[in-house]
C-alpha cells in the first residue's frame, strides 16, 4: 500500500490508507489507546482498542507504519483521525533517550540538545528554529533573483586571507599550505566584475579562540555584492528592502511559530535610520554616560544604540555608517577625513550585517595596502582583477545564524546552528 | 539621475535616462559611433556623433554611464536604442587584456580563461554556463521544497571521514586535527532522523591527487536524504522527477542558451531505466567485447552503457543498481547475495549521481563496520544517532559541476566551476 502523508489525509477520507512516522505521544487508557503520529507534513491522532496494541510495547520515538481508515474529525489539528487496523514497527527508538520528541526541552542543557541534535530537531521548539532558518535562505535568494542578482558558488580553499592573515585555519593542501576562506569578499567582487550583481550563501571560517554566545568558528554567510552604485546608501537601501521581504514572508508563513514563542510579527525595516558613527558615540555619551568608546562599538554599545533607535523610531534597529577607516579592511572605500564608507546593521541589540562600498581601482587599492604595511606584490593576483573593468561597487554580509537568533529572540547563536563549531566542539 | 536597467528601457521611452554598464563593443564610423552597452539585464545599442565621443578614447570593457534619450527600435535585440547626450567614464579597463567581453574565446586556453575569470564571466559563452548553473540550484531547491524537504546547513569541519579516512584534507584546528567533510552523508542521515526529508547544497572536499577532466578537490554537492522509503527505487523515482523538473525549467528559461550552443532541449528523465550492475557487465561484454570489468565501471564503460541506453530508450542515461557491496561505503544497505542497494546515474556518458538505501539500525551498522575492519567504538558518536528513532531511509548526491557539464556538453568540469581547485590550482 502506498504511503499517505499526514497533510494528504483529506484525499484518503473513508479509505484504507497507510501512514508512516514517529510516535510523538502514546496514551494508553483502559479501553482505548491513542498514538499521535508525526511525519514531515504534520501530526495525526490514531486510535485503537488498547488490547490490540498492547503486545507491541510501543513508545515515543519508535518509527512505525499505521494502516487504518481515515475519519474526519473537525476538532483535531489535522482535521482527521485514523482508526487503526494495524501497527507495523519499522525501527525502534532506544530505551534510554535523554528526552523525547514530545518533551518540553527548555530545561535540557544546551550540550545535551546539541549532542542529540536529530532528536532535538524532532521537538517542536527546535524544529521551528530551523524551519525559520530555511525560510530565511529561501526568501533571501528569491528577493535577489527578482532583483537581477545571480547566485554564484566560490571556493572556500584559498591561498591567503582577505584581511591580512589573522584568525585563519590552515589546511594541509598536498605539498602546500592553504587556508579556509574567512569571507567570499574577493570572489564576490570578481563576481561584480563579471555579472554585476551576485550573491552567495555559504560557509566562512574564523579561527576564533573565544567561545562566546555570539561567535562560531564556522558560520553561514549571506553575501551579496552589486556594481554601479552611487555609494554605501544604495547597499543600505537594498538591505532594508531585502530584510522587509524576508520578514514579511516569515510573518505570513510562520505566524504559528511566532505565536508559539509569544513574538509579535517582525517589523518593516524600510524606516530603519542610518546614524553616523561619531553621532552614535555622542548619543551613547549623552544617554548612557558612555565615554569609553573610540574606534568601535562594543556589545553593550550595540544594545544601547538599539534601545535609542527603538525610542525614536519604534524599531530596535539602526545602520551605523562611517566607522573609523583604520578599523576596517584595506579594500574599504574612505569617506570624509578618516571615516569608512562602510556600515553595520544592528538589530535587536546585535550586529547582524557588515557592508559598505569598496575601492574599485588598482591605484587606490595599492595605496591602501601600503598604508597598512602590506605589500601590493603579495596581492597581485587579486589586484589584476581590477584591470578588467571593475565598476564602483559595494555589498554586505549577513550572518545566517545571528539573523535567525535575533528573529526568534534566542540567547545563544548555537541554538540557531544545526552543528555548531567552536574551539571545543567538533562533534556531532 | 537614477540609473535605469537595460531591461526597463520601455519605461523610459522618449525620456532622458541614465544607463550604466560595460562597453561590450565600440564601433567608430566616420560620422556616427555605436556603443553596445551591457548591464546585468541585457544589451542596448547607444548612438552618438563620432566627434562627440572622440576625446574620451573609449574601448571595450570600460565601465561607463550613458545619459541620453530612449528611442524605440524594433529591429534591435533590446527593442530600444539610446541617443547619447553624454558618456561618463566610471572606471577604465586595462590596455592589455588577454581578450574582451565581446570576444569569441573558444581559442583562448583554459588557463587564461580561469586566470581571468571575471572577464570570462562577461563573455556570453561563459556567462551562459553559470546562468544555467544558478538555475540548476534554484530548481533543485524549488522541487524539493514542494515535496516536503527542508533545507539544512551542516558543518564542513569534521572530526573524521565518513568513509574510513582516505583522501581527507587535514585542518589545524587549534590544538587538534580536524578534517574537511567529504560528504554531508552522516548529517543528512541525522536530518532524516529529525525532519524526515532534508537537502543540502554545499561544498565537499576530496584530496584527489589526480587532476583529470572530471575531478576536483572541492566540488558542490546537491545532497538529499529521505525517510520511510521502501527501497532504493523510491530514491531513483524521486531523482527522475527532480531532474525532469530542473530540465523543463532550463528548456523554458534558457532556450536561448541551448540554441546558441546548438543543443536540443533536455529530455524528460521519467523513462530512464534501471539496469542491474551484473546485467550491465553482460551488456558491455556482448556489445563491446569488454571482459575487463568486475567490481566497478570505468569511464569508458559509463560511456558505452549510455550508448546502449540511448539505442534502447532514446535517452543516453541509465540508473545502474546493485554494485558489489564491497565497493560501496559501510553504511550501504545490502541487496541480494553480495550486492548493494545503491545506484549511480549515468547521464550522457558520465556518472553524475551516487545514491541508495542506507542501513538504519545500530546492529547492522556495527556488523558492517566490523566486516570492513573498522572499530564500532570509533564511530560511537555516529552510531548513537541510530538509537533515536531512525526510519528506513536513502538519498543521493548530484555533483553540480558535473551536471552543468553534461547539460551543456562541456568537456572539462573546470569549465563548469567558477574557481576550480585541484592539486595544482589554488588561485584565483
Amino acid at each position: 500500500m502506498n504511503r499517505t502523508f499526514v497533510s494528504q489525509l483529506a484525499e484518503g477520507s473513508g479509505r484504507e490508507i497507510a501512514v508512516r512516522g514517529w510516535i510523538q505521544r502514546f496514551r494508553e487508557l483502559s479501553r482505548t489507546s491513542f498514538i499521535i503520529l508525526e511525519d514531515c507534513t504534520g501530526l495525526v491522532q490514531c486510535v485503537a482498542p488498547t488490547e490490540a496494541l498492547h503486545d507491541l510495547h510501543l513508545k515515543p520515538d519508535d518509527t512505525i507504519e499505521i494502516r487504518g481508515r481515515v475519519r474526519a474529525e473537525p476538532r483535531s489539528r489535522a482535521s482527521f483521525e485514523i482508526d487503526i487496523d494495524q501497527v507495523i514497527p519499522l525501527n525502534r527508538a532506544g530505551d534510554m533517550l535523554p528526552f523525547n520528541s514530545g518533551s518540553d526541552i527548555s530545561g535540557v542543557s544546551q550540550e545535551i540538545v546539541l549532542d542529540y541534535r536529530p532528536l532535538s530537531l524532532r521537538t517542536e521548539s527546535v524544529r521551528d528554529i530551523f524551519r525559520v532558518q530555511a525560510s530565511i535562505l529561501k526568501y533571501f535568494r528569491e528577493f535577489l533573483d527578482r532583483n537581477y542578482f545571480t547566485e554564484i558558488v566560490t571556493s572556500k580553499i584559498v591561498a591567503g586571507g582577505t584581511e591580512g592573515g589573522t584568525n585563519l585555519f590552515a589546511i594541509n593542501y598536498f605539498d602546500r599550505v592553504a587556508y579556509l576562506a574567512q569571507s567570499p569578499q574577493f570572489y564576490k567582487e570578481y563576481g561584480v566584475a563579471g555579472l554585476e550583481r551576485v550573491y552567495e550563501a555559504g560557509h566562512v571560517y574564523r579561527a576564533e579562540p573565544h567561545a562566546t554566545s555570539r561567535h562560531l568558528t564556522e558560520y553561514y554567510s549571506l553575501d551579496l555584492e552589486m556594481g554601479f552604485i552611487d555609494g554605501p546608501e544604495d547597499v543600505i537601501q537594498l538591505e532594508r528592502e531585502l530584510l522587509t521581504y524576508i520578514f514579511n514572508e516569515i510573518n505570513t508563513r510562520h505566524a504559528d511559530i511566532l505565536a508559539r514563542r509569544g513574538l509579535s510579527p517582525l517589523p518593516s525595516m524600510l524606516g530603519v535610520p542610518t546614524w553616523e558613527f561619531d553621532d552614535c558615540l555622542e548619543r551613547l555619551r549623552s544617554a548612557f554616560g558612555r565615554a569609553d568608546l573610540a574606534d568601535d562599538l562594543d556589545p553593550q554599545g550595540e544594545r544601547e544604540l538599539c534601545v535609542l533607535a527603538e525610542r525614536e523610531n519604534g524599531i530596535p534597529a539602526v545602520f551605523v555608517i562611517g566607522y573609523p577607516l583604520r578599523s576596517r579592511p584595506f579594500y574599504t572605500r574612505p569617506r570624509g577625513d578618516s571615516g569608512a564608507a562602510s556600515f553595520d546593521l544592528l538589530f535587536r541589540g546585535l550586529e547582524i550585517t557588515t557592508g559598505g562600498e569598496r575601492l574599485h581601482n588598482r591605484e587606490s587599492l595599492e595605496r591602501a595596502l601600503i598604508g597598512r604595511g602590506l605589500a601590493p606584490e603579495a596581492f597581485e593576483t587579486h589586484l589584476r582583477m581590477f584591470d578588467l573593468g571593475m565598476p564602483p561597487h559595494g555589498g554586505l554580509a549577513i550572518g545566517l545564524e545571528r539573523l535567525t537568533m535575533q528573529i526568534l529572540g534566542l540567547t545563544n547563536v548555537r541554538e540557531a546552528t544545526m552543528y555548531p563549531r567552536d574551539r571545543h566542539r567538533l562533534t556531532p
